[in-house]
């Protein structure tokens, strides 16, 4: 019962893919479907049924033929393959408005990542609350992270210092950088990153309109 | 004058590196740095130089030989090129906790993006205001973007009336969705569709960490 046994190998392409049809199946068992083949979801999806069928091999799952895949099942082992059914641990740096959004935005527990504490430099906010959330001075992490060991670090800072702070935050103990400025930081090996950068997607949609 | 000549040919990967070369750029400049080379700012971010001439060559910008850019006409190139320095307006539809995060986000606005109003069906928020932004009923869009008249409509609402949400906001008159669901959205051609799904993101996280 290993459930990650492939996961080595997946790409990510593949594993940005799977929450697509996480979204999909879970809308079809809303809709009281109890099987799924890969070619359906290919015609509501714009991904080949071969390229569906190929990610899906990555995780334990096998479908029926003819029928394909049990809804049920296949919701399940994809939550638990993406890591939505485990909760892991955050804390944001940088408490502005995309960093207090993100600690008043309660919807990302559902989705495994909950956040625990905000931390900032700003005199403002320090001491405060943001929807029930603690926000601490920066430099306070070090020896709080002893107790809270986040697991993530959610990166909202100004870009100047994006990269002293996300340098700090893997000193405290964080394993994985999630990275909303339009820095591109450098990780040591082993730490995770992962780069969203909205203001990068707002230029890609600002260039298409404009033309 | 026309800075965007080229925009027909600038592919979506090199569009989404400029706002890191623009970020880094910001900080030399503050720095006090007059020029900069691709090949410097190569260094500092995991893109070749000549990778980073080539995605320069599509704006309106020529480096002087052995100094390179001029920085602040690059800053200022990029930031019409990138669409920060026009305000484009926006609708949330769906202000739940994600929506409503967004709307409070007025960092968007130093980007160009202008949030000008929610749209929910929920009673508790119709009516109300988040952070100085009017929340109204969805089906008051038709009638009120003859006057809003919103470029981009953002879609926060749950995964099940993704699409139908999305086609009503495109029947409405936006031109540009921002799809923050994890569903795969379908939008008719001349429609700039960009999907931003944080629990993509995420999950490529998790899967990470839990090796």
């Amino acid at each position: 019962m290993s459930e990650q046994t492939n996961s080595n190998k997946i790409p990510e392409p593949a594993l940005r893919r799977l929450p697509w049809y996480l979204s999909y199946v879970k809308l079809l068992n809303t809709q009281g479907e109890k099987f799924v083949s890969s070619t359906q979801i290919a015609k509501k999806i714009d991904v080949s049924a071969s390229q569906i069928a190929k990610d899906l091999s990555f995780v334990n799952i096998s479908g029926k033929t003819r029928v394909g895949y049990d809804i049920n099942e296949l919701i399940d082992v994809l939550e638990i393959f993406l890591g939505f059914k485990k909760l892991h641990t955050a804390v944001v740096f940088g408490v502005g408005s995309l960093g207090a959004a993100l600690l008043s935005d309660s919807g990302l527990e559902q989705y495994g990542l909950k956040i625990i504490a905000g931390f900032d430099v700003n005199k403002s906010v320090v001491n405060t609350k943001t929807h029930q959330i603690p926000v601490y001075h920066s430099s306070e992490f070090l020896e709080l992270n002893n107790e809270l060991k986040a697991d993530i670090g959610i990166l909202t800072v100004p870009s100047g210092v994006a990269q002293e702070v996300s340098d700090y935050m893997i000193r405290c103990g964080v394993e994985g950088i999630w990275n909303f400025t339009p820095f591109r930081i450098r990780v040591p090996e082993g730490i995770v990153l992962q780069n969203t950068s909205l203001y990068a997607h707002l230029a890609v949609m600002f260039n298409r309109l404009d033309q």
